[in-house]
């Protein structure tokens, strides 16, 4: 698989980005390398100390600021066949001056949110209107998926419902949780994955930290484990889906409250559609545990968006009045967490359609029973 | 291996940091997640869209803040045992006001590099006086590697060292460069890495370009073949070592120029000692390039320093009169590229002593032939 779209897609978004710049009211943005970098050029490359920018004035031809040395490093981008200028700079150059050449000393900039101080600082120095970050810009072309992306993202469900679908091989009672890990790394890649994103083998009390990753600790027979995976799939897109595992049959405390999770996961999935709130899904969610008593054991939102970058928006959150569009794709991932004991979360990526949506990972959704 | 340092390592760092703080002129210091905030509290928490800095004043208590959902990632940091405060917000509340509470409004603030736009806008439009790099409070201290750092970088040394010794298992002609790779990978982290950081395999052409990582071009019996590669030991120090091979003989003008590169490396690393500056040693590794008429073949600096970072402080590049001090660490990597043919490197990294330098790589610097 191709590591970018065609040229004629990331013209299209260029084209866009310019003018969204415009009718932001800004001079130009100034895009550092990471996935917003990507989702304009169709480059993966990633620089720190070295400056790489692209540079999206409202008016006029985009450029790309580069080191000499990482000219290379943006050669199977679309970058030549967009006609973009590219100013590469050596050791010893100022490509802070390059980066606003063209630009008035009182330019209206907006900056992509994960520019680096390093390179921020210098670019404020350089200008007498203080930067404002350029998610007006980003964030609505980023949100709304366009069909390669959502076919992106469909393969990306595939291949880690197909690892899910092989954790009895991994998940056995006597392993450690890293040792599980290990496995499961090695079946993210071999299921079409570039690589492992993140991996949660959370076992037992583990399972009850929604931020837990994995540790030395043996899993047992009696644990609730939940598995939390995903990574990228060329060109770039994230998978992320979570299954809760047990051995044998489970305690009738943590079938009843499971039972209410599946439920709550479900009631999100069925809220979804063009027009409604994004915390009216966390809301949906919330309610059916908040109904069963279990609204205190759900300490985190309901879900994120996800595409180039695992965690985009829109966030699926209290408070987050965004309406959603059809395009969009985020993650449902209700979970309860019984603080020393247990804990189970169960997490499918959506994309909003005309009238619903439609889920990308296709694993059953009930607590997945495994030989002990 | 623990993950950390004991507790008092970090308190001496961040009694340090408050000096060099005060001396710089900056009210206080406001360190992102990363490698500083790693440095100085011990936590390999990294987080992106939610806040979490450890802000260090000129005067009074280093604080932590972060968000709730967080406050489990930081329970293994030496932040606890510190009795620094921890300020955690939830989603609705304003975590830079917590930041900067205590801090005038015209506070003198500086962060660290890698504090994102996101998080670095919000600061400063939180203040009148614009924000400035921490630099030289940062840098200074993670510089001068201490006892227990530079173990860290001695046993991540060893273990590439091992991985370099077994590649006769994995580098073999008819395979492909990602297939070596991934054999690469299962063998830095089985040598003792938590992970590998990057992997070049460079065949033929692609090992005339410093920046090439790895690809489905099978490698050739005729091939010289790059690898450099590296990853974090616990509690997170980098190893970096490159090493060319070649399946039986190689050509007379590969072993010949090779032989001045050889020589180059030598030069570089028998220059290094405290009092000389880091553009020193660069040019000593130069010089013999240039001298063999191959000056025009060295395309990059001839080394970074590397610890919590791969690339951090010393850069060893012309133009850096930053004068070597006992307890820095960095590599020593000259190499020669002809393009669409082939090219080579050489790279140890070397540990600044009172009269010298020591290196922690062991492997023979010679191109190393393996069987065709």
């Amino acid at each position: 698989m191709a590591t970018r779209f065609d040229s004629d897609v990331y013209a299209r978004r260029l084209e866009r980005a310019a003018e969204l710049t415009h009718r932001a009211g800004f001079d130009a943005i100034v895009v550092g390398t990471g996935p917003d970098f990507r989702y304009l050029t169709g480059s993966a490359a990633e620089t720190f100390e070295r400056l790489t920018v692209l540079v999206i004035p409202a008016r006029g031809r985009a450029r790309v600021v580069t080191a000499r040395l990482e000219l290379a490093a943006l050669r199977d981008s679309a970058i030549g066949d967009l006609g973009l200028t590219v100013a590469d700079w050596v050791d010893g150059e100022d490509p802070y001056a390059l980066a606003l050449d063209g630009l008035g000393g009182d330019a209206r900039l907006a900056v992509s949110d994960t520019l680096p101080a390093l390179h921020l600082i210098p670019v404020a120095q350089r200008t007498t209107v203080a930067p404002v970050l350029a998610t007006p810009v980003l964030r609505e072309l980023r949100m709304i998926k366009d069909a390669a992306e959502l076919d992106a993202l469909r393969r990306a469900g595939a291949a880690i419902d197909r690892v899910h679908a092989r954790m009895g091989e991994f998940l056995k009672p006597g392993r450690t949780e890293a040792d599980v890990a290990a496995d499961i790394d090695a079946a993210i890649r071999a299921e079409g994955h570039t690589h492992a994103e993140f991996i949660i083998v959370g076992s037992g009390p583990h399972g009850a930290d929604p931020h837990h990753e994995q540790s030395e600790r043996v899993i047992g027979v009696d644990d609730v484990v939940v598995i939390d995976i995903g990574g990228p799939v060329e060109p770039g897109y994230n998978s992320d889906s979570t299954r809760t595992y047990c051995f044998g049959e489970p305690r009738a405390d943590v079938a009843e409250a499971y039972a209410v999770l599946e439920r709550a996961q479900a009631a999100a999935v069925a809220a979804v559609r063009p027009g409604v709130t994004a915390e009216s899904i966390d809301a949906a969610a919330r309610n059916v545990l908040a109904d069963a008593g279990l609204g205190e054991r759900f300490i985190h939102r309901t879900g994120h968006g996800i595409g180039l970058s695992v965690h985009e928006e829109p966030y699926i959150v209290a408070g987050n009045d965004d309406v959603l569009r059809e395009g969009m794709a985020f993650s449902v991932e209700p979970g309860i967490y019984f603080g020393g004991d247990w804990g189970a979360r169960i997490e499918d990526i959506v994309i909003v359609t005309a009238d619903g949506c439609e889920p990308v990972n296709s694993r059953p959704h009930g607590l997945v029973v495994l030989p002990g």
